[in-house]
Formats: C-alpha cells, structure tokens, sequence
C-alpha cells in the first residue's frame, strides 16, 4: 500500500530502530513507547485490520506471537513477562490501519488493560 | 493437566459460558469482565505460557486470532472495535498458566494498555 506508514517502514523509505526481520515479519521500537519495552510486530504483507484476516494469513500472527516471544527471551524479560496487545478499529483503538501486535514489558503491566 | 482449571473447562468439569468451540479451540465469557463484551479463547492443549510455544503450535495462536474476530462479526461489534491481550508471566499480569486471548469489547479501550 503506497501510503501506509508500516508498509512505508517495511520497504525501509520511513526509518525505525529494527530489531528483527526476516521474509515475512518485521519487529520495531514503538516511537511512542508505553514501557520501557515496547516492540511493535508487523506482518510485511498489508493487512488493514484483524478483521480482513483471512484463513490463509493466520499463520502470520502465529508467526508474529511466536517471535514476540523469542525477542522477549534474547531481550532478557521473557521470566518476568510481558503483554501482547492488537487493536481493531475505534473501539480498539487502533491508529496504524496495518496490522501490528504490541509488546510491552519492563513494568507490571495493569489490569483492566485500558 | 489435571490441576489447571482451563483445561477443566475444555474437559466440561467446570462450567463456563462458552460461546465457540472446535476440535483446538474453546471460546468462552471471562468471569470478571473488564469491558461489556470480555471473551477468553483458549488452545484445549495446555501450553502454561507463550514462552513455551513452540513452532508447531504457533498455528493456534493464529486460529485464536481467526476466531476472535469472527466472533466479533457474530456478536456484531468488528466494525466498532476490539481489543486482544494476551498476558505472560508476572509483568504481564498472567493469572492462569494455560495461553488465553482476551478479546475485549463494547467501550473505548483506553492507552496505554494497562
């Protein structure tokens, strides 16, 4: 998507501080972040919302949760823990339309979450 | 596992408003919702924590995601909004050691996450 700003960050025309990639994921520092970890995981293929998924695309978040996890282990806080948040539309408050999974950590995180 | 109550609910040895469920996967209301609609999606496999997903399981996690928003659509609240969490460990604030996705719903959730 020509104006999508993580398809921009995808395609490296926007920086970020990256901190994994490979052929169909894209991990980056939140540039808003709200604990002292925060990691935004992006699929690299332009899905607008959790609700455009399709069956075939579910692997991605699998994929994306998967290596949430593995940056939480080589980034020394997956013991002590973390949350994974996505948004869905207004309710959600979701303000990038391309999908991304928030990893938070290096705090306790509270309960109700938002 | 014998001593974990999702797991007890997937066996239907304790009761549960359950709303989905398949071959993998149970849906069903969380007891203490923090929001009007509170939903917790649960693998019937007991995985304790998201740290110890492993590859070959990451395919539920996608599922999970699948079926919240296809819930979403059902109960009539996908195009307003959602959130999904899910917690790992103390600073997440995981409570029960067996992987569930919150999805809530029907009010603004609010940032930062908790």
């Amino acid at each position: 998507m020509q104006d999508c700003i993580f398809c921009k960050i995808a395609r490296k025309e926007i920086p970020a501080q990256i901190i994994f990639e490979d052929e169909q994921i894209l991990a980056f520092r939140d540039i808003d972040p709200k604990a002292p970890q925060h990691i935004l995981l992006i699929p690299k293929e332009h899905i607008a919302t959790i609700n455009d998924l399709v069956t075939e695309q579910s692997h991605l978040v699998g994929r994306m949760t998967l290596t949430a996890a593995q940056l939480a282990k080589q980034l020394g806080f997956a013991n002590q823990g973390y949350r994974l948040v996505m948004n869905c539309n207004e309710h959600g408050g979701q303000t990038v339309f391309h999908i991304h999974l928030h990893l938070l950590a290096g705090r306790h995180l509270l309960w109700p979450p938002g």
